[in-house]
């Protein structure tokens, strides 16, 4: 079973996702104002690989229901994912999302905080259509787990003093707590008991801490032709990530990421004395990528684990498959 | 009854309101990014009318009930507003707010954007604890109305060809929607029957419209000493309110304002010719003022007629004296 099988498998109600999709551009509520229906086509025309929807879908699967509410809820949680994009996009000053212009490098950035608000809150709406204020609840506090942890990560750029703790918890903010999110909500909107709830919630929250590390790793590799940015990009923009982690554990006294980002409050030269690329060169020349990546599979091995307790269906070998392809996936 | 008085006959909700707001920096759950319980706290001590949620608590007031969801409610609305004001602050590059340094200006527009997404998700998970769906749902649409209305204001900057309709659908959008959903939510979280609901939801409505148009009255009335900013910013900012639409809609043909628009796709030098000041002093000395005063007084007649069917009771006079004093604000 390859990845486009988990598509196939569903692709009934991710079609129908996309529809609930395409609609919002649509509502007669914004024919008026054509700048909004610009930029909602422009964001939702978009390609996205649709990774938290087809979970919120998957994790639906395993008690008898008539597709709705999870249906509705893997909309919600797409729509929330564009929403964070669009911000977050705003804060890196980054020009290309998805094969297309950021709408903050089109239209500015005061566009696209408040497009950003407008998509945030068009998601809270639809999630609403679920009537359930358990999954309601979940999603709003998600979105403060997304805010909270991008806020942390703007934060406490250049602090190489970074514990595990603390990016256990930001990746957990800024990724985890939507693909946690994404499970439980497919599961309890199916109707399905409490212990399988929890189930799938483990899965979704060890996926995405999986995916996030796998994500950290991807910055440090290939060349900037294949990533679109400078490797190493996370570490010279002064966010310290599990691979930098790792290498400060290893030469806690004399080590150039400490070394750089202590010079900085002097100088802002910080790149000058190559101290950053020796960092990015020894973590990728050492044992520190695969050590995260084994970091990463374990974490991969829990996602799997807590589906054990589950029925054997091709909905339960999808989310196992989907669990292999973050593990592969080099982009 | 002065508007004193209709904060004392409330003054046991507004103080548990105040209590719920403040004890959002102190959640365990923030405890350990201090940014954001420092950002919490610049935000939440700052003193505001709380008209608002005095709208909410006393809409609340005509069927019994034992105040816990309207106080849970009204923290939520003002708790909405804030965001905002973080957000249109960042939009407007405003430097003050509330006697305190804004959000951006202080730490900046990115740490504003996700302190902004932040709070609107705090407030989205607090009007979950009413457990009330419907206005759950009227809470995430306002917040769709807010940023579409603001949205609706930049993307119309120095465009002066702004019908009265238009105009009446952002400001309904920017204010008097989060007016509307404060005062319905209070009678539908009372448990009150739909006819009255729907009465307290048109005094919002209109008192809201008045609101607004009475701010954009006084951005043309007394000093830059006395308001902080210059007068007409609005207009010198390019955007048309009622006062300009009202200039225009007399001299259609030869105007300060449309010459000056129109001539600025060729010219940055929008302010150099004198036009928009000459149109400010036709606005100041003509009766376009009066005029604008009779618009909002017409709406404030309306929110109290609203009222009319309602039992009359002390809270029923506080909501007209908020009319009255809508109508009276200088700043």
């Amino acid at each position: 079973m390859n990845t486009l099988s988990i598509y196939e498998q569903i692709q009934d109600e991710l079609e129908a996702v996309e529809e609930k999709l395409s609609a919002i551009g649509n509502q007669s509520s914004v024919a008026e104002p054509s700048l909004l229906v610009e930029l909602l086509g422009h964001i939702l025309e978009a390609p996205g690989k649709r990774t938290r929807p087809a979970i919120t879908i998957l994790a639906s699967k395993f008690h008898p229901n008539d597709n709705d509410l999870p249906i509705i809820m893997a909309a919600s949680v797409e729509l929330l994912h564009i929403a964070t994009l669009i911000h977050d996009d705003t804060v890196d000053n980054s020009a290309v999302r998805r094969g297309k212009a950021t709408v903050s490098t089109k239209w500015g950035e005061n566009v696209a905080i408040l497009l950003g608000d407008y998509v945030f809150a068009t998601s809270a709406t639809m999630v609403c259509d679920t009537n359930n204020v358990r999954v309601i609840r979940r999603f709003s506090e998600t979105i403060m787990e997304l805010s909270s942890g991008e806020l942390s990560e703007i934060s406490s750029a250049f602090n190489w003093n970074i514990s595990r703790n603390t990016y256990w918890q930001r990746i957990y903010d800024k990724t985890a707590s939507l693909f946690s999110t994404a499970a439980e909500s497919g599961a309890v909107l199916s109707g399905a008991p409490e212990s399988l709830v929890q189930s799938l919630k483990s899965y979704g929250y060890n996926l995405g801490m999986a995916f996030q590390i796998v994500d950290d790793i991807l910055d440090f590799q290939g060349t900037e032709e294949e990533i679109g940015k400078p490797v190493g990009n996370d570490l010279l923009q002064g966010t310290i990530t599990l691979p930098s982690i790792m290498l400060m554990e290893r030469y806690p006294d004399d080590n150039p990421i400490k070394e750089n980002f202590e010079r900085f409050k002097e100088s802002e030269n910080r790149e000058a004395d190559g101290s950053l690329q020796r960092a990015i060169e020894m973590i990728q020349t050492s044992d520190i990528i695969p050590q995260s990546y084994a970091v990463a599979a374990d974490l991969c091995s829990k996602a799997t684990q807590a589906l054990d307790s589950l029925p054997d269906s091709s909905y339960k070998h999808s989310l196992t498959t989907l669990a292999s392809y973050v593990m592969e996936r080099r982009y």
